[in-house]
């Protein structure tokens, strides 16, 4: 099973994955992605879902029109571990690739 | 323009949408869907994602592994139109044929 990270590795992996910050309250991170549209967005939601679905590992998440906000925690670490990093670097690639 | 439904016509309306109910402090209304597991979730999303752009009104929702809270409201008249509630009524169509 994944561990939770420390302080320090969380904060070491956040600074390579731009726009992704600590959950005020929570051992969690979180980023608000952006689109042009709701087509963007829920193209983005789509192939997110399909890497988690594989990953066994889901995000949290709220969509409004063309804006997704994501939080990231494993559940059954009871915090942060590699599977989160692993899942916002993975949305990071596909947001990059969905914005026109 | 869709206007805004008076407060007995969407009681009315609320009577016959199973689950839907009105949102606390809001003009707009609002259902947790609960499905097995993230397949049927997502499905379900993906279902409406695409009735919901066709219909050019988008829902507000949030996604937890098996559960879908959305809410709906119709932002150009302030509150909720019939448009929400065809939408809810479509939603609860697509909610029965994916659930297992």
């Amino acid at each position: 099973m994944a561990e939770r990270l420390t302080a320090d590795a969380r904060k070491q992996a956040l600074g390579a994955i731009p726009g992704w910050t600590e959950v005020q309250g929570r051992d969690a991170i979180g980023k608000t992605f952006v689109f042009k549209d709701f087509n963007e967005a829920f193209g983005f939601m789509t192939r997110a879902a399909l890497v988690a679905e594989k990953m066994d590992h889901h995000p949290e998440w709220r969509n409004v029109y063309k804006t997704v906000e994501v939080v990231l925690s494993t559940h059954d670490a009871g915090g942060v571990t590699k599977l989160d990093i692993e899942l916002a670097r993975t949305m990071n690639t596909i947001a990059k690739l969905t914005a026109t």
